[in-house]
């Protein structure tokens, strides 16, 4: 680490000069300097134009609407809590417009509605419907919340600076901003300090605040802490929370969360204190965190629901749109980030807006290249990581996940070596997500739902084993943090893209491997998702293989029985309490098949074991009094009782369904008799065929050199 | 019905002279005259160009294909089956592209596939996958398959008449069409007369050969019927199988299919013998049919799922190209028919293509125009019907439909006076259409599964009224078919549209009436879909009102308690065997609401009955050991034990959900407080509230002048 030794003091000094530059405003997103030219890219770039006539017309709707600064009082979803979210969303639209046009009403609006805050703000206690999970805010339900108002807030303010007269600033300032700083820093010192993405919504706010209104103590407490030691703060956070690859411990979800800050903040940084080159931090993490974001998508732009996660979030979400026009214009001009921020349908009227605009008007845009690629977890990027896998393009890219992440804090998942597949447009093997209906009120606030921990978290809501009916490390987090899967395999060839990892810890006395591939094979135009799930003990274990699926069963190599009546939850606990178990069949061979019609074509999953195991049908939606769960179906292959159990599954798409014209080709798989010929922990040999040509695939776990060898 | 003493006797006498025109091929879709134009319109008009285009693609792809007419053998979607069909539509795109480019490669592949099969077709037997429920053919399990087989050939063949050796054409004409023609109106004569759409299939694959072979007697046959009385065939079946209004009373799916026969054999009848006037026959007939096809569909071009149907097919089917084409160019130019063919994306390359590509490249087209009607159902219009309200345009349009229509045959299903009801851009309490998986083998070989019969006919499967837990007719065809429900009231106000039919035979001893109206109310931009199903009886009985949704219900005014475990189906019949019973609540004071999210809004619908009643919330999937079913969703509104018993009900499309941004608003329903002042035979009044603004329905049965009073 010669690089945190020699590097990060050199750029602490440059922060420690308490010389902040000239005040200027505005001076964050948007600099004086170059407002000449987005003023003429506003009326010229189409992308920027549309964007800005977006927020004109926010903005002149705000105008148009009585000033509403309601005293907080309802949760997430509620009244107060949109409202407020509102107020900051109408106060950034009146800055950019004032900016923009100069047109006082703008300035008035933002000023009368701080005014009001500021007559107010003291006064208000914590707020009414503070939860015990996450710290109160006063404003909102979470401080989490009042510091992402702060951010947007203080952007705003500083657009429109120059349109408030002074003595409406001291106000403002003396007593909004600061009261709002000191509940940060002081009352919620903890999360302020915290090395979590809410700590870095509370560091930027407060460090935002600081450049704004000329403050360095505030710079100095956000970049190294309240006690200014460096033992937290954003550096910190920047050294701690990404793994050198720029994958944020969390997962995607909230790595798209967590970038805003971070992106904002080094932003203003780096306008107010260039010599500190902050975005070439860390070797450039920043950037590398943008890009980590992106390729955490498949490729409708939906972020890999990896933990706690919202499954409708794409990188549409407007942290990215800022994240990535900063990226191109003052880190690294990526031409693929132009088809993305073309994609986003919106830039931020912005110098990083302005560029990216023109230069996707001037025909640079290039598509945005998704590449297969192992993504390291940890700050030393050896706690494992994400597998990508990625084969073809648009629609038709076919996509495996395999998560072999570190557990990532609060909103982890027991889920370790859970593989996600995705391919013509969409999910196939599906991941739940978080148990949460965000923002409606009528369901927990809109928070996280009791079911979140119940059943999204447990491990057999994902695609990996389960071993006897419990999940890794049963459950528990301080367990599961201590512990993460080990890399084992990356590779990625003409004809095989390969990831495996391992996992020691999840359950005790049981080694588990998962090797998945993308393999081309002669005579199919897509390739297999090829799928090795080893689990070796020195005991006897039950060993369950969920593959959630969308879509509906009609074909399988053995007769399905569903129970016809009195439906049983098929547990206790662990998640299996959810499930209905709507039929458990016999697999003798040790070999079959299912085959799923889903949407316009069909998925047949082959697989076969180590020994002859069950397979056992399941939906959601056992023990839910209050109608929380979603609807979902896996089958599951389930092995009773054994020391060792590998599960392989070969799954082909095939076939196409045209509804309109009634017309069907390829119902049937072209793959068969797939069977195992032999598995260890040295390695794993099997076989099947394709359209009746053999082949045979042998893993060898312990040669890196000749890891996959293909037949 | 002077018209039929008058008219038809002409219409006949212009048939009846055998002096077939002198024959010129192609003379149907395509006619010889117009060749010149069509191919100088397939380099100019873009919709003709990429018809054709499209069409030459499979005709070069079919040229590069060996020949394959193999030995019939397997069911619907099996491979013998896609093949012989993929054949008919090789034979139809080499006939084109022989039309338009004379390149002898088109017709010797056409004539050589037609040898084969002559050199084959005198030996097969019936068809091996026969089944008792359909007549089977020689090509197909089915008769109808074959008819629709020689209906595609005969075109195709026609086109390349001049192309192929007259030796040639003896044989394919001895020992194919005419063989082909004798099974259909000998072997399957009970087809050939039946008054049904297989019957138009049959009497169109005679007919069109008949004209195309020069056989007046063929003609002759397929116009009046196999005894040529006029008791069947095809005149026989414009009379019959049609409303006046041109409702096919099988419903709009199979509308659809009959109507490309209807079309086809008309088009040629009318190039054979233009003085017949076909299209004009029974007050233009056909392009009413047409246009109630078109009527059949919600805005995103979906039929109506109405009894059997396949709830993906849409206007873009084929049947409606060639419909629309023929509509536009032969019956009445209709500028909205030029949108449908813009959506459809395709034209046929036919005159009818030509004249419909010229005119939307020369910018004539119109927006279809969707209009709320009362479409009657019966050869008299007399037996109830199909009411239909609509309410914007395109995406937002709002949508309800009353199915009032006689039982419409095998195909029917028990469910008088079931409602849908469409916005947004799709169903929003839905129909379950068929329990089919079309053309997939392994599901019941494709063709209706035994759950069509136990589950999707029977009447809990829609949203109307269930008594006893029976169905209609306790699901008695024949008895269903018997009586039909009657026309009570349509009419269409600028703040309300409003339809009502009653029933008095589904269940001995009950009357039901249901009344739905679209309702424009101050301060809302949608209007409400108002409800009121009011049955009456001397006895007591249970009264269930299903409303099936999608999405999650996520409030309720009362709070649900889902069962946990052990759930069992809620009956033993008439569907009910198939529903788990999920939650079971009262609502105590006889009125209440559910909210359910749907994709990003919410749909709430309040209800109130004339006495206290319970909600039940079930699930589709008991005793479906097979896995035939699809999921679904439904609450029901279940009286346990009345006389009578008057549901109503309010539903409001509200609020909206945005999930990239985290936004969500309007998440209450602005209805409140309905509630039932009185209700009986004569009228039903309810009062409710919007935003506090109250208002009073009264529903006047009897009072045609004054059927609805909103104040």
């Amino acid at each position: 680490m010669n690089y945190l030794k020699k590097v990060v003091p050199l750029l602490f000094c440059a922060f420690c000069s308490n010389l902040v530059h000239a005040q200027q405003h505005p001076n964050i997103m948007l600099s004086k300097a170059n407002l000449p030219a987005v003023r003429i890219g506003v009326n010229t770039y189409p992308l920027l134009k549309s964007s800005y006539q977006d927020i004109k017309h926010d903005a002149d709707n705000a105008l148009k609407t009585p000033i509403n600064v309601p005293v907080p009082k309802d949760g997430g979803g509620g009244f107060t809590h949109e409202q407020h979210k509102r107020n900051y969303q109408n106060i950034l639209a009146c800055g950019t417009a004032y900016a923009i046009t100069k047109d006082a009403r703008y300035a008035n609006y933002v000023k009368n509605m701080l005014l009001n805050y500021a007559a107010q703000y003291e006064k208000w206690p914590e707020h009414p419907k503070r939860e015990n999970s996450n710290p109160p805010g006063k404003i909102f339900w979470q401080i989490l919340n009042d510091c992402v108002w702060q951010v947007n807030v203080i952007q705003g303010y500083d657009m429109v600076y120059d349109g408030i007269p002074a003595a409406d600033r001291k106000t403002i300032e003396e007593h909004l901003f600061i009261p709002i700083c000191k509940y940060i820093t002081e009352d919620s010192k903890e999360t302020f300090d915290r090395i979590h993405n809410h700590g870095t919504w509370a560091v930027a706010a407060v460090g935002l605040t600081g450049y704004v209104l000329n403050k360095p103590d505030y710079v100095q407490m956000a970049l190294k802490g309240s006690d200014k030691s460096g033992n937290t703060g954003f550096m910190k956070q920047i050294d701690e929370l990404f793994s050198p690859d720029g994958y944020y411990t969390e997962g995607f979800y909230y790595q798209r969360y967590a970038l805003l800050p971070f992106i904002l903040f080094a932003k203003a940084i780096n306008q107010y204190q260039p010599q500190a080159q902050i975005f070439k931090y860390r070797g450039g993490l920043l950037a590398k965190a943008v890009n980590i974001a992106l390729q955490g998508t498949y490729s409708n732009g939906a972020f890999f629901p990896i933990n706690d996660a919202m499954k409708d979030k794409t990188f549409e979400s407007s942290e990215l749109i800022s994240a990535v026009d900063i990226a191109y214009a003052d880190i690294s001009p990526d031409k693929g980030f132009l088809d993305v921020a073309a994609r986003q349908k919106k830039v931020i009227v912005s110098d990083g807006g302005l560029k990216v605009a023109k230069d996707i008007a001037v025909g640079l845009s290039q598509p945005f290249k998704y590449k297969p690629m192992w993504m390291s977890d940890g700050k030393n990027g050896d706690e494992g990581g994400i597998g990508v896998l990625r084969c073809g393009s648009g629609k038709k890219q076919q996509c495996l996940v395999l998560k072999a992440a570190a557990q990532g804090m609060g909103h982890g998942h027991f889920d370790r070596l859970h593989i996600l597949y995705y391919d013509n447009g969409g999910e196939v093997f599906p991941d739940y997500g978080a148990s949460r209906f965000i923002n409606i009120e009528t369901k927990g606030g809109g928070g996280y739902l009791p079911e979140n921990t119940t059943w999204a978290k447990q491990t057999v809501a994902h695609n990996t084993l389960v071993v006897d009916q419990t999940s890794d490390f049963k459950g528990n987090l301080k367990e599961a943090s201590k512990y993460h899967p080990e890399f084992v395999h990356f590779s990625n060839n003409t004809n095989a893209q390969v990831v495996s990892a391992k996992e020691d810890h999840a359950y005790p006395g049981v080694q588990m491997v998962r090797t998945s591939a993308l393999i081309k094979v002669d005579g199919l135009t897509k390739p297999l998702l090829v799928d090795v799930m080893m689990a070796s003990s020195a005991k006897e274990h039950q060993y369950d293989l969920p593959f959630w699926y969308l879509g509906n069963i009609i074909d399988a190599s053995f007769k399905i029985e569903a129970n016809k009546n009195n439906l049983q939850a098929l547990g206790t606990n662990f998640g299996y309490q959810h499930l209905w178990l709507n039929a458990q069949n016999d697999v003798p061979s040790a070999s079959g098949y299912i085959t799923v019609m889903q949407g316009q074509s069909f998925y047949t999953t082959s697989f076969a074991g180590s020994s002859p195991f069950g397979v056992k049908l399941v939906s959601i939606g056992a023990n839910d009094p209050n109608l929380n769960l979603l609807d979902g179906k896996a089958f599951i292959l389930s092995q009773p009782k054994a020391e060792n159990q590998t599960f392989i599954s070969v799954t082909e798409n095939h076939g196409s369904v045209d509804p309109i014209a009634e017309t069907t080709s390829g119902a049937k798989s072209a793959v068969s008799g797939l069977s195992v010929i032999s598995s260890d922990r040295k390695k794993t040999t099997f076989s099947f065929k394709v359209k009746d040509k053999p082949y045979t695939i042998t893993i060898n776990y312990a040669d890196k050199t000749n890891f996959i060898q293909i037949n």
